[in-house]
């Protein structure tokens, strides 16, 4: 728990009570990424996959302000490296934009660096959008762009592109 | 489980005992992408975090022929996306050299996007090296370059961000 306190705001694991603000926060993201008309989960959703569960989907951090108004926050899962072992994906990272550059962003990053740096592959993995702003402030930290050192592409079969695979056959 | 009849393979589900051979292709693998210096895990590593555990880390199907040598396998994950949920990360695909353009790949990579189609997000997602020939098959089964499309940029902080990043702090 870290308490940035020139604005008064604590960075915590998220409870199940989180989700319906997370899943505002999420929709807000999506938008900016202009990807919002793909995003199908509900608030619901994100409560079974994260707390109703034996085995959850995901862990969640968020910044909260003293009103319990949350304003930013980070997702992400266990991912597998079959060079490495147990590994840290970082789905989402995003502050409300009134909440900007006031380190936020940064504590929530480092939070979830710090866990990756504790976990067994010592790794951490994100994909950012190439004209996101943001990358240079991932950069300033010390990320390094895979697609570019070493030409990693990242492939996806869709909906779309599974229902023609599976109908052809 | 399924019979390719014209040279006798098998792909299924993997169990404890393949790891020793899937160990090594992997490393086979590791070695065709250049990376082999990257790789520190151990057959013993991948027995412990895929079998010896109640929440295994990942799944692995393999290709067997007759006399029980193992040529090729897929490892996939479950990942998760903040728009649709649960999801598959294909994180490996190996086929050896010598028992290539025999349609084992071919019916792996298949058997792994059956999972995906029926998984809540009907979604499968990998990384692939830009000069990787199979980006030609991935395609021809209607798989996205997202790095194309959208502009999504593969990010890793590794072991020695992590370390520079905090011995800083």
């Amino acid at each position: 728990m870290l308490k940035l306190r020139e604005i008064n705001v604590t960075i915590r694991k998220s409870k199940k009570e989180d989700m319906v603000q997370v899943y505002k926060l999420i929709k807000a993201l999506a938008e900016f990424e202009k990807l919002e008309h793909t995003m199908k989960i509900t608030a619901q959703d994100l409560e079974n996959d994260g707390f109703n569960t034996d085995n959850p989907a995901f862990t969640c951090l968020v910044a909260e302000i003293s009103d319990g108004h949350i304003m930013g926050y980070a997702i992400y899962y266990t991912s597998y490296s079959t060079w490495l072992g147990r590994s840290i994906f970082l789905e989402d990272l995003y502050v409300q934009p009134a909440y900007r550059r006031s380190g936020i962003g940064r504590e929530l990053f480092l939070a979830v660096a710090k866990i990756a740096h504790e976990s067994p592959s010592k790794r951490m993995d994100f994909h950012v959008l190439s004209w996101n702003p943001a990358i240079d402030f991932y950069k300033s930290l010390g990320a390094m762009d895979m697609t570019i050192t070493e030409k990693w592409h990242h492939f996806r079969m869709d909906q779309d592109c599974l229902n023609k695979l599976f109908s052809k056959k």
